[in-house]
């Protein structure tokens, strides 16, 4: 578990309840499950939308908004560097960046297999309390489902959120044209192989971290100073960055060119890759993001992300080319030129 | 199945895919999660919005909106009545109109898993299409994750809303008071005895069907003639009536007080919660929600909901009172007084 978690845990202990473990009956919608959320969610997350305690949260919004969802799946639910509450956070704040917006509120819904200790709930949701306050998003409504034994994993979570859009964001793959720097803020690979460590049970040096982190501040920032000069942000979670890439080549319809020299990866991660015959371009990430910006701002973008805490890694890896539509090139670190395609099949499952 | 749902499957054909089922790779983010959601998702839920295909959708909403959210797990998840596709679809429209706001924007976020045969899936996606058709909302982004045969039950759905707050609701808790009239729109515990039947393997002389339906068009009508006196609308799902009353007695802080000639059950409802010892109260509904309203317009309120098409079995079944505060109490048809408690435990698990 995460020493940031443990110590925030031992500040804010978990309530007494008359129960150790998540039955069936927390689902109910009854008695129990207005207990668990009355002695657990609504204490530790309160606000004004959550006390309403409504079907759904009324808010105030104006002009254009983001709408992001993701389900996270991750297996260990408890990993080197968070846990799936802290990722259930920040991954949909990230997908609403990744539009141009700033997150402001978010859902959350639980599916719990019967049987999930109360102290690892417990643990999640002080995680999702200390992601959201990071993040400065309020989680405004929700729902908790529980499923019988053998019938789920431990904890299913949906996060949705909603974001204002920056002023001056105009962030379109349309937008996308040739000569467009294409920047990664930070080593890539680093989450995928801290899951796929543990799961494999890998011994490394150091333990590796996942990365995960939000992208609302630094996202914020680069608008507020480049604004329509952004032409995309993707973040390149599942099928990693060579999947994104390929995404942008086809529906712009242009062609990506990136330099395998330019690819910047933690040396154990890299290690761990090569024990497991990867290509850390395939693997998936948290704590790193994709822009794709007007070539005449590109070297002012990637200063402003590298002031960024994340961000001191930060690379332009390639450009936008009308050469080869719809495909992307890497020149190799030999000299050579490959094709690098989208991401065939499942790496790792479950990995977010 | 529905056959409905049938005759529509007939006229939209499943496309050719190269796979019969759902696999691991179909959640990779990689090639195969493109394959599917191509060939399937975009095209037949296709509009604006979702053709983006960006992490996010960007909407422009002016003013107050209500923002809900659920996951759906029901077992099985094709039933009488409806799959949870359909489910899905109006069980958060109608979280939203619960709030006293118009549906317009969905996230669909699966969870599947492996194995799950591609034909289901088709019918599952024809289905929230109609659903969503019917109900005047669009599906504007979502999210595709594969868990492990035996992490999962086949597929787990959840949906997100935004909807516009209806310019004279003023629905709240804090408005419920002493001498408001409480009506349920229709008889209670259909669809709970319809997946109980199923589950149980009961035979009636009819199938018992469930009732999900969207509850958009009839709470807008409803709002625009009597605003601000209607003061609460709450949808019975699972812990049923008995449960939704009792949490509007703990959270007004006064009593509620209902009279068990007027509580509507159909005929084999009624029938076969005899059979299986359970209360219509507790059992969850999916068509059906309660209005708490203002006494001097509670028949005309109630003579509007019998003009909608799944209203005709309105009735007032109770009223708010000063005495046993956060109580409900129940006339018996036989002359006596009962307290109705919350559900305590489980009913039946998975109802929604």
């Amino acid at each position: 578990m995460n020493p940031k978690i443990n110590m925030l845990s031992a500040s804010c202990p978990m309530p007494k309840m008359d129960f150790d473990i998540i039955t069936l009956g927390h689902g109910s919608g009854g008695l129990l499950t207005n207990k668990l959320l009355e002695s657990g969610v609504f204490n530790l997350l309160s606000n004004e939308y959550l006390d309403q305690k409504h079907d759904g949260a009324m808010l105030n919004v104006d002009g254009k908004i983001a709408f992001s969802t993701d389900s996270y799946v991750i297996s260990p639910i408890f990993f080197p560097g968070g846990n799936i509450g802290e990722l259930a956070v920040n991954g949909t704040v990230n997908d609403l960046a990744m539009c141009g917006a700033k997150a402001k509120y978010l859902s959350l819904s639980f599916i719990i297999e019967e049987g999930l200790s109360m102290e690892e709930f417990w643990e999640i949701l002080l995680t999702i309390k200390l992601a959201a306050e990071r993040a400065k998003v309020q989680i405004v409504t929700g729902d908790t489902k529980v499923v019988e034994r053998g019938k789920g994993d431990k904890i299913f979570i949906n996060t949705s959120g909603i974001g204002t859009v920056h002023s001056r964001a105009d962030i379109s793959i349309r937008n996308v044209k040739k000569g467009d720097k294409i920047i990664v803020s930070g080593q890539i690979a680093t989450h995928g192989i801290a899951i796929m460590s543990v799961r494999e049970g890998l011994d490394f040096e150091t333990t590796i971290q996942s990365d995960t982190c939000h992208f609302n501040d630094v996202v914020s920032d680069i608008l507020d100073r480049f604004g329509s000069d952004i032409h995309l942000f993707r973040d390149p979670t599942r099928g990693g960055v060579a999947t994104v890439l390929n995404e942008i080549a086809r529906d712009s319809n242009l062609g990506v060119i990136i330099d395998q020299k330019n690819i910047n990866v933690c040396d154990d991660v890299e290690g761990a890759c090569e024990l497991l015959g990867l290509d850390p371009l395939y693997v998936a990430n948290e704590g790193v993001f994709i822009a794709v910006v007007n070539e005449e701002v590109a070297t002012d973008v990637l200063a402003e992300i590298q002031k960024w805490k994340n961000g001191k890694d930060a690379f332009i890896i390639g450009e936008v080319v009308e050469a080869h539509p719809r495909q992307v090139i890497i020149n190799s670190a030999i000299g050579g030129k490959r094709v690098v395609n989208m991401l065939l099949g499942e790496q790792l499952p479950r990995i977010c």
